[in-house]
């Protein structure tokens, strides 16, 4: 593992102190890496939510509160976000004694790109629920998962992060969708980097649309997409299981786990994303 | 029914106009009632994100957006909120095509007590998914669900929602948590008012924590709320049902489902409450 690791790094970001109020909001510069996209110039919305969830955690900590992990986020995905030089703005809400609570926005190029909340809490590393969880899901060992196709150029973000998926979720890469609207895998940073709560807000967007294991479509864009971090996961490759609810109305909403490698889930997410499917379509069958 | 209901009333919100920017805010005049309040001038956090899910509407309209319904909505609830004048200020961060975004605040007494954001969409009444969805929860009929007990004072809360649980899940109120941390039961305005989807934002709230159905404990503070409105409820009664999933670090997260009166799942939310386990504490047996 070297020293720093490449999400650390691309998700750096610098105080510049509080801008001035009312009301009070704290400035970051933070730089918008090009290795961490998925398409061209695109970079990954999980990406840009660790840089806002650590710019977050930075002025509560500056603001006095105690709580060092980022519980419950929610964010909105406004506009393209440019590649380089950009700011998070970060408004304290509450310092509190159990939880402490933050707005945060990334302004690239003029513009507000991507809006955000988040709750701060203290999480156990391999601390037990008091009650509820799910089993993890079953998946093919990681050295059966489907390896990225050699000969094709992947992007950034998939040299990034080392995701196998099982041999039941690979359907769509071939053009036959398996129709479960499911996708589940094996996943780890490519620099052996261990995951920590933090970047658990960049693992619950890191997988392709589920939506892709029903309909053959263009990129799905997530408008709205909330996590919750439950535990710091232990060392090691985390399962994932990303799950289509219910495809409606041009929207689409999907559903995120991640067990840790000693089968604790420590997050979950739930997405809105654009989907509209032209009249007549039918899923694929399941 | 009368001319106005008393949801539609107490949500009533008078635009002020922008407050000059930059970033543009319109600001909206506002009356918390003390008629939706859950406890001694507690309002209800729902009837509060339906305050903010109108303005955010009107807002979204001013600027030109199309889009009449909330589609997704994520709610910090950050301070007790007083009851009498307040204001909304919303922020357009979208105006896009399929859907637009906002997001707003609740201040009173001069401070920001409630914080959210909203993606709004078109929504189709009686519109069926092309996928997904789930079937109603089973629920005795509602002639013979439980009713609130005579002779004790409701919060005005529950006298403006006519709550009837499923006798399965009344055992917290004798003190005999069901131990399946689950409440579930059919739901109405009393005033004879039809659901619409904004009044959805009302009643992914409505119910007591589902945690009652585990531990009995005082209130159980809402933290983070995320609800996504599906459709346009038909008229009717609806079902829920509230879950809890994990309990962990001082937090649990609940999720809420609602059908409408031909069966279709109409709205989901899921929230992240504050919720201390003393250690060595037994959940009950389920």
């Amino acid at each position: 593992m070297p020293d720093e690791s490449l999400f650390d790094a691309a998700t750096a970001v610098r105080d510049r102190g509080l801008l001035g109020g009312p009301p009070d909001v704290r400035a970051f510069d933070v730089d918008i890496d090009k290795g961490w996209t998925i398409g061209p110039d695109k970079p990954n919305g999980g990406y840009l939510l660790a840089i806002l969830g650590r710019a977050a955690v930075d002025a509560v900590a500056s603001a006095g509160g105690t709580q060092p992990h980022v519980v419950a986020a929610n964010v909105t995905y406004v506009a393209a976000t440019s590649l380089g030089p950009a700011t998070v703005e970060v408004e304290v809400l509450r310092i509190g004694r159990g939880a402490s609570q933050a707005r945060a926005r990334l302004v690239s190029a003029g513009s507000v790109t991507v809006e955000a909340m988040f709750t701060l809490g203290s999480l156990g590393r391999g601390s037990d629920p008091w009650w509820g969880g799910a089993p993890p899901v079953d998946v093919v060992p990681e050295d059966d998962a489907a390896q990225p196709p050699r000969g094709i150029e992947l992007p950034p973000f998939a040299e990034k992060m080392a995701l196998r998926l099982d041999p039941s979720s690979t359907g769509f890469a071939r053009g036959t969708p398996g129709g479960r609207g499911e996708l589940k895998g094996w996943l780890r940073f490519a620099d052996g980097r261990d995951f920590d709560a933090l970047s658990l807000l960049l693992v619950v967007d890191s997988c392709p649309p589920a939506t892709f294991d029903l309909i053959a479509t263009g990129w799905v864009p997530t408008l709205n997409l909330t996590a919750y971090i439950r535990a710091e996961p232990a060392p090691g490759p985390l399962r994932i299981r990303f799950r289509v609810g219910m495809v409606q109305s041009g929207f689409a909403d999907e559903f995120f786990e991640v067990w840790d490698s000693e089968d604790r889930l420590v997050a979950t997410s739930t997405q809105v994303v654009a989907l509209r499917i032209p009249e007549g379509t039918p899923p694929a069958p399941g």
